[in-house]
């Protein structure tokens, strides 16, 4: 039985309660908020060493660290590096996307040295065994598709990306309303291919019954891939994204009555004055499913820095509603992601969750700032560097110029305004 | 006679034709903006070299580098290099804050060299000279004060902050309304003390006339500066705060009345959610008058990071209404910036500003980023790397992990969204 099967016949599990300590809440608020979807905890019965995690509703704003190999750099070790870096960073979840080496003992590691959860997108990897056969994913037959996410369930991967919604009808809204970038979601490009090269309805979409059934055994929960979000500001909004995001709302009521956990994904690029009315839009048409967003970056022109373009459409989009932001790397658009790109994204997406949770008045988001303010006052050095989000770096630039003063910095050195201050307030 | 007293003649002089080339719009829009107050354009008649910037109204929204040396580390060289840095990044000005070595020598020497406007803030080297000559900055006298503020605008200075608004009234308020940090502004302590000390009113508020002369001379603009700025998010939008925002407008008045070109400088420290308000009441307590933002730093956790907590803030500030970020480098709370931390501080308000412009739907905004979108459709690295905001980074990046298909990058490899697509569309 599922957490939402149990949430709704008034079960208060120990994951619930667990989460409700995690995020400071009356347990009967997770519980509720299992039962009407508009929370979920990502577990799968089968990833036992993994701390349940609660997304959505009034609980905190999670980040999601994207790791995994490629064709041209596989390394399980360095994966493992990774995943490394992001809990320590502050990620709250991994996905694995990988698809390149061997992906199957990639997976299998990740999951089995990871106290956070994981998820895949598993038509990835069916991808990539097609490949490897000499053959395209476009010649796999439905059964080969759901044996992988089968596989994957079955592994103890706690979500799935599934692109179900490039249906026929969706791309056909998105050939008539003209993209300049069509289709830049990888799972949604392969199954937007197989569709094309098939001419028949994305397997996904049509079994989804399938899906249903492969999720519940084991609580997995479901993120539903927006397979045609938009690659750049011109597309953001347009129809073939929110004829998208109604069919997902659709799917969000059928893994509701099949007692899946469900979530939705979201954009992608988006120009900072149209995000509110995308988390809006989301929560009304897919009745308050948690949403996970990917960015949004609020500008086209930053490769190197789109760690810095996601946290700011991040930290308006999680004050606006969304609940979880996947971080993007200043390597996005560029390479894979290295190991330090991997702890830049994290921070970043965390200061643009944790600005939001304050934004949002949840209890307590501002108590580490305000004892931030009071190191500050007393010039309390290592109090600062100790509350600080990366205490590491934070050392390495104080510690990297020496003041005269050692109770001031370097900036202002003698004429520190606290100190003015301070002197002042006792005349 | 300065650009607001021609503006109000009805006079179109060469610099707003200048600014109206610049920002593609019509010179009669920058004449009206300039008589209202709505615009200014800051250069000084004495600044030779430098071209005149607009800033407010409709106008993109400008972005300004702080350097300048400091007690503990003083090298006029580096800080000649950290003007060019921030040029090639893209900064509309810089302020130089210098308090440390030969000051006058510095300042006269970035004026020299600068082809965009400087700005200083001139009771800082008041504060030096006075330490030099064995007294504190509480001891000078009026004149003092006023000399150094004249020599300033003599030597070419284009705009400078001038705390007048730290007043005895603004001073009891603030201290009613108990705060963790009280004053973080290094020009607002220095002020508060000198009047703690002389037990009298700020004289920057009590002979505001003598700096109307001062600045009407040259046509120097007043940035009116905000010496009660909140230092910590739980500060932030306060009576102190709120207090000196009213009056700074009623100075804002007297600078029209005086025919003198100004703007307001805002915080500082603000929760995600205040940062609108704060730009809507700015616009209404000071008549319009352009708005010249520190962040707005929207946590106060993340010393080491502060250039992404003021790039999310000012992005945010920028589409409610400022029109001037003054940059955060990585460096903030820790140390004098190096010229690293230049280059960091100026692209991430550059982002920040460029978002916002988009959001506003100015003319052209987006005209880089579509451009970047038919490079990305087209897999054209070069093309990508040449609109990048830093085509170095961008190519490096790119070029440290090398693809087994030339075409697409290490990220997805052969399975290229973006490849995929366009092999689906054509079957």
């Amino acid at each position: 039985m599922t957490q939402f099967l149990k949430a709704r016949e008034g079960i208060l599990t120990p994951e619930m309660q667990h989460v409700a300590r995690t995020e400071k809440l009356e347990p009967e608020y997770i519980r509720q908020g299992i039962a009407d979807g508009s929370v979920i905890i990502t577990r799968n019965d089968h990833h036992r060493g993994a701390n349940p995690l609660g997304i959505g509703g009034r609980l905190t704003t999670k980040v999601n660290a994207n790791i995994g190999t490629s064709g041209d750099h596989a390394d399980i070790a360095e994966e493992l590096q990774k995943l490394e870096v992001a809990i320590a960073a502050g990620a709250d979840t991994v996905m694995d996307l990988s698809v390149g080496g061997p992906v199957d003992k990639t997976r299998r590691e990740i999951i089995a040295h990871s106290s956070i959860p994981v998820g895949t997108v598993p038509i990835y990897q069916a991808a990539l065994s097609a490949r490897l056969r000499g053959k395209s994913f476009v010649e796999l037959d439905v059964e080969e598709i759901f044996d992988t996410i089968e596989q994957h369930a079955s592994d103890g991967v706690d979500f799935v990306t599934v692109h179900c919604t490039v249906t026929q009808e969706a791309v056909a809204r998105l050939k008539k309303h003209t993209r300049i970038l069509d289709i830049v979601s990888r799972g949604g490009a392969l199954m937007f291919e197989w569709m094309a090269f098939n001419k028949k309805e994305n397997p996904l979409y049509e079994h989804f019954d399938r899906l249903l059934a492969i999720a519940g055994k084991c609580d997995m929960s479901l993120s539903l891939g927006d397979g045609m979000r938009p690659g750049c500001l011109s597309d953001a909004t347009d129809r073939g994204q929110i004829q998208e995001l109604i069919l997902q709302g659709e799917l969000v009521e059928r893994c509701r009555e099949a007692g899946v956990q469900v979530m939705c994904e979201g954009p992608g690029h988006v120009p900072l004055d149209q995000i509110e009315a995308n988390m809006i839009l989301q929560k009304r048409l897919c009745r308050s499913a948690p949403f996970y967003v990917l960015g949004p970056l609020v500008t086209d022109i930053a490769p190197g820095y789109d760690h810095i373009t996601s946290a700011i459409g991040g930290a308006i989009a999680a004050m606006a509603g969304a609940n979880f932001l996947c971080y993007v790397t200043p390597s996005e658009h560029l390479r894979l992601p290295s190991i330090e790109d991997v702890k830049e994204g994290v921070i970043a997406s965390r200061i643009a969750a944790h600005a939001a949770d304050i934004a949002r008045g949840l209890p307590g988001a501002m108590e580490r700032d305000n004892a931030m303010a009071r190191c500050r006052k007393k010039l309390d050095w290592e109090g600062q560097i100790a509350l600080a989000i990366d205490p590491v770096r934070a050392r390495a630039l104080r510690e990297s110029r020496h003041a005269a003063d050692t109770d001031v910095c370097t900036m202002c050195g003698e004429f520190c305004a606290i100190k003015i201050t301070q002197k002042a307030l006792t005349m």
